[in-house]
């Protein structure tokens, strides 16, 4: 609880959604929005009705589903034309755009080179820590040492699951869970501000590590894509105060659109760097995770996937030298099935055709179930980091006695007699498990569960042996490891859906491979491979970057064709029952997502139907105190302003003001005694510098300003700051296509103005949250989709 | 001059550029916008001042560069929201959006059936004409009559190119050249008719086999992907009433906005089918084609492509039994360097890095020839269209003697022992022509020169042999290919750019990997590919969609690392130079494109200063005489209304009428004697399809109105079919930000608002043309760059 109290009392910050102000249903479809207009000078008694404590509280119980409690900002990617910014741009020279050039350059290479030295140094760490687990655990099962063993395993495995609990539990809530729906909505202009902080940062590379390394059903690759994101972040906000890292050079990115060019590129750094897949990175950051590109923005993200990719291949060419203890063959997941047969007959269509169902409909499942999970386990979640450490170990034990008891069902295999040494291993490598099994005898089952979920996949991928694997073991390996990767998701570990989502896909994509048997001329790995593309589709609905991704890990081109059917079918099929993960996710959690393109049903309704009171508006030339006392006891973040006489022959609209600005203005405390307009004094005073956009959680705070009683009643002038050219809509606009311009140029505030002339010049300003289906529904339930 | 003038004549089409009325600097600069206001009411003189005319005169100059003489349309994203569109959105129900999703998918499914299809007959019909002229020269080769030969093959390329040509400049001119610039701008939102005309489509086909099998160094690239587009164009547009092509239920995709996603997915269809790469198709388009991308887009030309994939296999498949004459393996390209080492050093880092920046000269040079020559081109094809064939029978001649000719200059090389009967080959195919030589030996520049392009680049990147080519050949070869691309392209033949720079590229790569010789262990064959990557980075400029679409046509993904850096360095240092080969192609042929980024300079204007007058507005109620006189006086296609009393209490903004819909209005004829509003009786008389937007070139034209005398004197309400909520923007916005916005949202007009109350409700209407560089220089030459 302690959490949502200091987030009640932190009056500048927004809580889950950005609109604040009294807007049940009723009162803002009575009264027209202008009847409740009321401006700063009229203000006497304190804004906050009883409703608006509700919405607080109803906003801030959606932002805590799923677990992060943190306060939400809109971004802004409108470019601000105040008189500032004017002067601004006209002193800007050739020479400081061309910096300002280099050092965004100089960044993406930056972030490039983090985000793959942190995928190696993940990579590393984990391969050397699961390495050194499997191995001992091994050489215990080969004295017989069986409950040993096991103990020692299950020991190992709950020791590294309660450090990464803890880490997420105490030090970052933020880190646990994929990450990537949390990215999603921050390039969506959903700022939750300790989602890319740098403790964020630490723990999610730390916690990904022993989350892997404690043999959960979790994958690295979300964590990365987020941990990508933070090292762009922090890179884009100048460095961190907090920990001492700062470069003054970084001031050239204040402002959200960079950021967003520079979290995009980081986005696609930790994709490329967790799949080894350059172009799949760029691909991925634009279907899935940017909703803003440009062509730019194409190339240098692809500049910065190459630089990952150059310092990957770097490392993994140094290690092979032996200089990284376990780190072999293993690190870095690449799968090979360039053997494959590229001729396919009838029979391997209609059987991509079923796996293609398949995996739409398990997919779909997958999402339903996950989604009730996660929602159980944020009750869970929520009592506090003991809980949270708790469940994290229960589903470690778990996971535990899966891996090592299921294997025990299993019947031993004969080695296939070809294979001479390969067969069976007991290191960490090879496809064929000794286990519990006499000499030249394998345990399948525990090839795939005694080791690392890249090496599950790689044996599951592998061609060659086409009865490696029993039907049984792939039935029992595919329902454990569904289940598993489910109730996995949502505890307070950094984790990702791909992996677990691969390993389920490849082994209904091997089982059907197997049943095919001789109708097929294509290879048992290549069906896993299938398979995997097929759950892949089913959860994730991407098609281009997913396409790209498997085709850049197994490294082979030629089964394009059936790669893509397969997800265009699992995608088609999945998406008749539900939504994808991610979106699914960002819904949860309570993000207010801009969708691409608005509901039919804001066709119906006009941007004045949702625009919901009071109005809180501005004088050209304001008292301070009438000022100071809308930021207290408003949520606003913009603030129209309207110039009256004398300064303009009728009422007329000056622009907008932002909360930011104001916060700096009044801290510079140029104030007048009189009510007098000194806007060309002030451009000498401060500089467009003052006002740049501080990091998330940053700049000026309401509590920093220590205004006297005397300076209360002084004047102060905002033309200086005022945006003078905010996009506006008529009031008669439908919803929708107010909407599109909203959510096209990602803005923060959209004013509204009157059809009829004569009328105050703003009706109300729409902003992001009066967008979202939730408000216009709770308005206007009549629109509500039957079911 | 017979065109230009038809052009003069076409009232209702803008010439060039949508924007006209005076609009010299003095005037508009001097004079505030709405001094020079005129609604229609006080009509008394002709609208068209003297600047008008000599404006239609330049933009229809700049619109003959490129020998391509067509009326430029814009295309409107916008929603139009009027009361006909609200009728017709609430009768839509469940049933009629299921259908319109179907059927859009399904035409999705046929332009990627024709598409694929096309491009199988495109090949095989090259294979088999080119083939036969090749064998038939070998055939008399074979028996010393060389000079025959020659005849022979010089005839044979002059009749083709006559064929090509003819094709061109008596059916379609638009046909001519790589069509990847036009299609570009269709998706900028610029319609210049006969474009897309199913006669283009025709001469595409067929021209473009002809051209190819002429030997002219040309590619079927770019004509594919125009193809496609045409295919996407036809069918959007519900079939062609001219070639008695109709389908009743294609009424549903009349709107720019669904018409710009087929004709997206018919380019990326182009692409794909072109190169076998469906992936790299559907990244072309999002690269380098198309304006405007969303993420459902995506999913729907992956859907196309994958379609053309299944397409051009199937054919393949069928054509391996024997059925397809002299198409044999060497239809669709595709190169295999499967065999190259994966393993690099630090020489071949330095040659990828020298390749990368000969790539990046080479390439900006080669743009800077290629628009020389196309201006000079455009002289001679503008003199008619015998002069347009005369010029392809000259560039044919000099083609047959140089690929006839320069081979004789190479010496004869023995035979390597280990190859048997491989060399030499006497047949089309094979690296080792034996063209003039001895037996045992083989001709190397002969093996380039005498085959098809397709061959020639798989000789270039075939692996093996390194010592296959001399030196001297490659550089002849490299030297007569860069210059006969350049003065190729630009005559009247469908040309795409890909294959000669391709050509080119691996020649010169293939140069650098035979110079490195034993210092690098890669093979000369990748090296080619790596010359080639670079060439294309350094002309087109791109960089994902390259790097994939090698990928694919090479099947080889393990050199994705150099692939990327050559494309990232050679496009870096072009950029230094000059704009990539299509933006300068789209700018020389006077196409008003729409950047995406507002030039810098934009910053320093407002709205208002370049809004060009003078207005017409329409009252809300308004007389027949003054519509009809503004339409007849005008070429603006959109008109504010205004509402005065007695509709309104003071004057305001009722919205912005169409052209086009006024047209219909006027055609429907409900007139009225009195001036009153009947808007809820016309919404029965009308509905919503009859205002649906037109093909391209088609709808009711000014020609067609039949209005008697006394009709002029009554009036009409203008009210069901006004727009009511347009986009607008306030005087005193910066330019770059009304840019902004009208780019992002791809509109055609945009309204410009007063910032006093008290003034007309609108100050002038901003469109395409207002954004354009020119334009914006001519009446601000102050913020011309300095040079």
């Amino acid at each position: 609880m302690g959490e949502r109290e200091e987030v009640q009392n932190n009056n500048d910050i927004e809580i889950g959604v950005e609109r604040r102000g009294p807007s049940s249903s009723s009162s803002s479809r009575s009264a027209s929005p202008e009847s409740r207009r009321i401006t700063s000078s009229s203000l006497k008694e304190p804004l906050l009705l009883p409703h608006d404590a509700k919405r607080t509280n109803q906003t801030s119980q959606l932002a805590i589903i799923g677990a992060n409690v943190c306060p939400i900002e809109s971004l802004d990617y409108e470019i601000i034309e105040n008189d500032l910014f004017k002067q601004d741009w006209r002193s800007r020279t050739k020479n400081k755009i061309l910096q300002y050039v280099f050092f965004k350059w100089t960044l993406v290479l930056i972030i490039g080179l983090g985000t793959g030295f942190v995928a190696f140094f993940n990579n590393l760490a984990v391969e050397n820590i699961a390495g050194f687990k499997l191995l001992f655990t091994n050489s215990l099962m080969l004295k017989d040492k069986y409950f040993q063993a096991f103990a020692a395993y299950a020991g190992c495995n709950m020791v590294l699951a309660i450090a990464a609990a803890g880490l997420c539990a105490y030090i970052s809530p933020a880190a646990a869970g994929s990450g990537i729906p949390e990215v999603k909505a921050y390039l969506n202009g959903i700022d939750a501000h300790s989602i890319l902080a740098p403790s964020t940062l630490f723990v999610k590379i730390f916690g990904s590590i022993f989350g892997v390394a404690a043999g959960f059903v979790v994958g690295k690759e979300g964590p990365m894509v987020h941990t990508g994101a933070c090292i762009a972040s922090l890179l884009g906000q100048g460095g961190s105060r907090k920990y001492g890292l700062t470069w003054k050079w970084l001031r050239y990115f204040k402002n959200d659109l960079d950021r967003r060019d520079l979290i995009t590129c980081g986005a696609a750094a930790g994709v490329a760097a967790a799949f080894r897949a350059p172009v799949g990175g760029v691909l991925f950051a634009l279907e899935e995770i940017a909703s803003w590109w440009r062509s730019a923005l194409l190339w240098r993200t692809f500049f910065t996937t190459a630089v990952v990719a150059v310092v990957l291949r770097t490392f993994i060419v140094f290690c092979r030298g032996g200089q990284c203890g376990l780190f072999g063959e293993g690190g870095l997941i690449m799968f090979d099935v360039n053997s494959v047969n590229p001729t396919y007959r009838i029979a391997d269509l209609l059987a991509v055709i079923v796996l293609g169902m398949i995996g739409g409909i398990f997919g779909s499942l997958y999402n339903y179930l996950v989604d009730k999970v996660l929602r159980a386990y944020s009750i869970i979640n929520e009592r506090g980091p003991v809980f949270k450490i708790l469940l994290a170990i229960i589903i470690s034990v778990l996971t535990s006695c899966c891996s090592y008891g299921l294997p025990w069902l299993s019947k031993c295999i004969p080695c296939p007699a070809s294979l001479g040494d390969q067969c069976p291993t007991v290191g960490r490598y090879g496809n064929f498990k000794r286990f519990q099994c006499p000499p030249n005898h394998y345990n399948d089952l525990a090839s795939l569960f005694m080791t690392t979920n890249d090496d599950a996949i790689r044996n599951l991928f592998s061609s060659g042996f086409d009865k490696e694997f029993q039907l049984s073991t792939l039935i029992v390996f595919f329902a454990a490891i569904y289940c598993l990767g489910i109730i996995t998701y949502g505890i307070a570990v950094p984790s990702g859906l791909f992996i677990p989502v691969i390993l389920a896909g490849a082994s209904y994509g091997r089982l059907v491979g197997t049943l095919l048997g001789s109708l097929s001329d294509l290879d048992v790995g290549f069906f896993a491979l299938l398979g995997a593309a097929s759950f892949l589709g089913g959860t994730m609905r991407m098609t281009v970057s997913l396409c790209v991704i498997l085709l850049e890990l197994t490294n082979s081109l030629l089964m394009l064709p059936l790669v893509m059917l397969v997800l265009l079918i699992s995608k088609t099929v999945a998406d008749c029952f539900n939504k994808g993960v991610y979106d699914q996710i960002v819904e949860m959690k309570g993000f207010p997502f801009l969708e691409a393109h608005a509901e039919p049903y804001m066709r119906n309704l006009t941007a004045s139907d949702v625009v919901s009171g009071p109005l809180v508006t501005f004088s050209g030339v304001e008292k301070v105190a009438n000022i100071l006392y809308a930021l207290k006891s408003t949520k606003h973040n913009g603030f129209p302003v309207i110039d009256e006489p004398p300064f303009s022959d009728a009422p007329q609209l000056c622009g907008l003001v932002l909360r930011s600005h104001l916060l700096v203005l009044l801290k510079g405390k140029k104030f007048t005694k009189q009510r007098k307009a000194i806007g060309s004094n002030m451009l000498r005073t401060f500089n467009a510098q003052d006002f740049d956009k501080a990091g998330s959680g940053k700049g000026v705070k309401l509590e920093d300003l220590d205004i006297k009683e005397e300076e209360l009643e002084m004047y102060v002038d905002l033309h200086p700051i005022v945006n003078t050219s905010p996009y506006a809509v008529v009031e008669t606009m439908s919803l929708a296509k107010a909407a599109v311009l909203f959510r096209q140029l990602g803005l923060r505030h959209m004013l509204v103005t009157p059809k009829m002339p004569g009328r105050p010049p703003v009706v109300g300003i729409l902003t992001r949250h009066d967008f979202m289906s939730e408000h216009v529904l709770g308005l206007y339930p009549q629109f509500q989709p039957k079911k």
